[in-house]
């Protein structure tokens, strides 16, 4: 094509899909209307794309780069403490789950749902964006464990990706109940789970 | 229509769809899939249900029934003690999770994952599937709060919601990362989360 590729149009793109996947999934969400949200049209998007599984797996690279940005500005990062970067990091996923759901659930956990067996790009783009979020929790996971002295039969990486997991799970509840109150309830279980870890709290 | 409707079939619809929809999600499962698979003619679908919508809201209510009447006969249920009943769940849905995450995942986790915004049917459908299923620990959750003289500053209900949440969490990373053992690793967090908060284990 003669046209150069314009990045706004392509992180426009992008983010729509952010929004319709996260509203009603990925295999409900056509291309038509990820051009019409992005205002863009569909001679542009084929001029970025091959098709809508290629906008899938690539905006999934984009929204770990997108909420990365954020969750690498938030404040939790400045503790002292490394267990206090864990649980601040917590504090603040629970936080953002508030209003609609499309609005704090999960762009590549509500994909993978779907698209696991039938796109392994979507697939793999998705476990790259969960246990790469994971894994920056995991040098703060090791320097609490040895600052507390805890003898671990898990890993660090297991108990990052179990926040993973927990946060992925609050957002099903909290589309299936209607209210993202069943989602924070669920994330502050694994607030008492990581401090009942690291006897930090007197209760149980 | 003038022919009796048969339960079987009607069944067989519903059955087809849970594998369906765990291997590709509810979006992208036809109604002529479902047929073929259930060995079906579309008549006798639309003798049945309405629409795919319908079929998804009845199918979640049998979904509740059948995997109900499995984990009414497992046999973590004949424990003295009601803290190693609720282990015993944990340990049970642990067992579960094995081969191909089409057949250990949840049909109405993956099934609202998508559909809870645009179907307020199928939504209330899952809800009631999940909701219900967790309400069956309550009892051996208090049970095991009165036993162990627990002064817990969370509810049974709010406990035994966290759990479906860490599976169908669970679920999320087993089919993104291709491995169950993902999904059996943050479910054995859920198991060492349990234990702390009845003060079983010495670690910590």
């Amino acid at each position: 094509m003669g046209r150069t590729a314009n990045p706004a149009t392509r992180d426009g793109l992008m983010e729509a899909a952010f929004d319709l996947v996260r509203a009603k999934g990925l295999a409900a969400t056509s291309v038509d209307e990820i051009c019409a949200a992005a205002s863009v049209s569909k001679g542009a998007f084929f001029h970025h794309f091959k098709s809508k599984e290629q906008l899938a797996a690539a905006a999934a690279d984009h929204w770990s780069e997108t909420t990365g940005r954020m969750f690498e500005a938030a404040p939790y990062h400045d503790a002292d403490d490394p267990l206090d970067r864990v649980l601040g990091y917590i504090a603040f996923r629970a936080q953002l789950i508030d209003g609609a759901p499309q609005a704090f659930t999960c762009f590549v956990g509500t994909m993978v749902q779907e698209a696991y067996a039938t796109s392994p790009a979507v697939q793999a783009a998705c476990w790259n964006s969960i246990s790469g979020h994971a894994e920056r929790l995991v040098e703060d996971i090791e320097a609490a464990v040895a600052r507390y002295g805890i003898d671990a039969d898990w890993s660090a990486r297991s108990l990052a990706l179990h926040t993973q997991a927990v946060l992925q799970g609050a957002f099903i509840l909290a589309k299936a109940s209607g209210e993202p109150e069943a989602a924070r309830d669920t994330v502050h279980h694994l607030k008492r789970y990581v401090e009942l870890l690291f006897g930090r709290t007197g209760r149980a």
